[in-house]
């Protein structure tokens, strides 16, 4: 790790952009738009998935898969939904290559011209609706609690890693209920999963609420979200969960016998989190130096490095390594022992650095001598010395206060930088001199809220819906406010 | 379940589709080709990924993700891989759609016109290999073990659920290596893990071996596979691995600077199985009641059904009921108390049959009264009273007993219908008689393989790699053979 990364306050974009390729996550493919995740990246990915899928399943989903690709025509069925998709995705317009005439390459077949064409999922309300609409026929069939881990394109023309891709991974949960209260209640659950996983798991605190009706997804009745802050300020959108109404089931036609043997609607919702996510907790926690992985979701949890001169020390040194090794690891955590003899161990803290390992543990014969073992803590550097005897007992409370502070420190940030505004002026005063979020009245109209947009390129990140409402006046019309709601520039 | 299956005796191929169906594994779905997994179905393939991904990770692999799309020119940079695979692909032209002038539908933007068409992944060496060139530039970048989860797209003209599906999902492993004898290592190493997934999970015995050049993967200059025996008689490969010596290190121009200081070219291999194995999992072992699966794949192990006529019966008998279930549970097992009341046993025994659940175990007020409960086994039927006292002990052995007789069942299935034939006349004599694998002597040509194939539909499975070979005569021309190749009529 002879690199290091351009400082967060020289220039925040290229840092994201820096840390995330060195640190092994992601990297640009040649097709444009979209990444390959690297195995690195990757593995902190399946530690999200496992969260993710464990809690969907300890709340009665099961998942199932369903075509990558879409007929047009599903898109025109639902009116909002198509406005809101349709328009920027990759379509299949032919089934088959021939040898081109020159014979120096391959060419797409005329011949094999597809009647319809199909659309790769941008989303999968239509073909999911479209296929419930034959698995359900009774109350009996109902709640179908459904989810699905696949990959999603949407022809974005401004991409960058994870947090914007043509190609991205996801899970899409997609419900059908009988009743519009119980439909209401699953959208919420699962944004409460969503927020506990980002709380618990990713350690950001998250603003949870419903978006305004120009951010809502196209085809919800109401879009629910949750919001976290990053380090330069700006919000990012975690994650969504839609109550669609009947508005699904009457596009797809998708009725059922209901208790009082009426032919009623089937009631919906649908949502997701994605490879975002990634994006998210690069921007939340890390540093200068590389990578900050909450120990919940790291791959590694603790690396061990020798510190040595002779090959003799070397020996004496990995007999006691491997001994902490195999204590650590029978906790159920993982553990590495770096026993490269190619790289000096300055060298390899800085890579264990860059890749966010929460715990380091170096070891050298003056260590041996005492007993002890030097402990550092990847979130604030700091290092201690431990008998070794102690570390089976230390390291996992280490790794606890680890998870906590992260919290602690992303909620501080996040305390720091939400703000309240009363009027328009002030409202830029504060987006300029403490970018966060700001909590202001709003008179609840499309016009206004463009026009807040238009002059500062904040937006209603989400409308909270716990008890802290507070009437008063909007801040650019002086109209009548029902509560204040979240502003912020987001990415 | 009130519906029940068309015997395999009268017709195998309707059987295995309404199996599918019923047992609520796949479906069909509006998209041509494409098939909808279902949750029950679903559940299965993710115990299948579960296995397999911790066996390749204990060889040493990573997971990591490549786009969906390659651009259409990387085809044709290995020559015999365009011959094979792009062909029959989906051809992404356009990125965008807009409202059509009738304002009733949406149509595709002709300005989204794409510069260079997309293909959506029939298999990824190329564009995994065109990223390993900026991966790979020392020895020390190797070897590069890497495995990805996917979806795959090869426009099949005729489709089967499982067995043939125009999207399928799939693992696939691209592994680059300094040396030959590594890359043809690492190639018999996972068919070896492959060999013992299919044995030792899925209970199904399979042939290993190469495949003859007309059968191998585009591209690679060894292909290896297993072969498993279906009750039909026909073979199904269920898995390959491949030998890609540096074709695609030389088409993507993928070097190294080996530890003699000399540029090379790298040595890869990939390897991948498909939803195919649940297609083979429902043919080698189920029967006219259903599916059977073996406990190691199983979503559920155990499922509990009362039997009573009263309130109180059902009472008392759910009691016992439930202290049975967490007994099980705590064994790390799967158990369900099918407390339904508005079916009778009857129809849930169907119904779990027709799962494949391996055990089953009622209890009714008698059974109380005597401390017993039937314990009946899916795999030969067989109902037995088990003091409850005992079940704790009893269940895992029992479990380990149906695992080991489904394979033993299917591994005598295909020593009955593995014959020698010596002559062209026997094999077809035999083929039609004992339908399976035919041992055969062949002279290693590709136009006896054709005729062989034109007049029997018999093509060579595998040429195996053990050491039985036994040299011979040709049973079509007469000419030298150095050993018997495993022929078979096949899916």
């Amino acid at each position: 790790m002879s690199e290091f990364l351009t400082s967060r306050k020289k220039d925040y974009s290229l840092w994201y952009n820096e840390l995330v390729k060195k640190a092994g996550l992601a990297e640009n493919s040649a097709v444009r738009g979209c990444m390959v995740i690297k195995p690195y990246g990757f593995s902190i990915w399946e530690k999200m998935q496992s969260a993710l899928d464990t809690m969907f399943k300890e709340t009665g989903h099961s998942n199932a898969y369903f075509p990558l690709f879409i007929p047009k025509s599903y898109f025109s069925k639902e009116a909002s939904h198509v406005e809101g998709f349709a328009k920027e995705c990759a379509v299949v317009t032919h089934y088959r290559l021939r040898n081109s005439a020159d014979g120096k390459g391959v060419e797409v077949d005329p011949d094999s011209k597809l009647e319809e064409e199909l659309i790769v999922r941008p989303t999968s309300e239509t073909i999911i609706w479209n296929t419930y609409k034959n698995w359900i026929q009774s109350y009996r069939d109902l709640p179908l609690l459904i989810n699905q881990w696949a990959n999603i394109v949407r022809w974005e023309m401004r991409t960058r890693l994870f947090l914007r891709t043509a190609e991205f991974l996801w899970q899409e949960g997609h419900t059908a209920h009988e009743t519009e209260k119980e439909a209401r209640e699953e959208t919420l659950k699962m944004l409460d999963v969503y927020r506990k996983f980002a709380e618990e798991y990713l350690a950001i605190p998250v603003y949870s609420g419903i978006k305004s009706e120009s951010e809502k997804f196209a085809g919800a009745v109401d879009t629910y979200c949750i919001e976290g802050l990053m380090q330069d300020g700006k919000a990012l959108q975690m994650g969504t969960s839609h109550f669609l109404g009947q508005n699904f089931a009457k596009a797809f036609d998708v009725k059922f016998s209901s208790r009082t043997g009426a032919l009623e609607h089937v009631w919906g919702t649908s949502w997701g989190v994605s490879t975002r996510l990634m994006g998210a907790l690069v921007m939340a926690h890390s540093d200068d130096d590389g990578l900050i992985l909450p120990p919940k979701i790291a791959p590694l949890h603790v690396v061990i490095v020798p510190i040595y001169k002779s090959d003799d020390e070397f020996t004496r040194v990995s007999e006691v390594a491997l001994k902490i090794l195999s204590e650590i690891k029978s906790l159920g955590l993982t553990v590495k022992f770096d026993d490269r003899k190619d790289h000096k161990p300055g060298w390899k803290f800085s890579e264990y650095e860059m890749k966010g390992v929460p715990v380091r543990i170096a070891l050298g014969p003056r260590d041996l001598q005492n007993g002890t073992a030097e402990v550092s803590r990847r979130d604030t550097k700091e290092k201690k010395l431990y008998a070794i005897s102690t570390l089976e007992k230390e390291i996992p409370k280490l790794l606890d206060e680890i998870q906590k502070n992260l919290f602690k420190k992303a909620l501080d940030w996040r305390t720091q930088n939400t703000c309240q505004a009363n009027d328009f002026a002030q409202f830029k005063k504060v987006l300029d001199e403490t970018p966060g979020f700001v909590m202001a009245h709003w008179d609840g109209t499309k016009e206004t809220e463009e026009r807040i947009k238009d002059e500062t390129k904040a937006t209603i990140r989400c409308i909270p819906v716990d008890g802290s409402a507070e009437k008063g006046k909007c801040m650019v019309t002086g109209k009548d406010s029902a509560r204040r709601v979240v502003f912020a520039r987001a990415y």
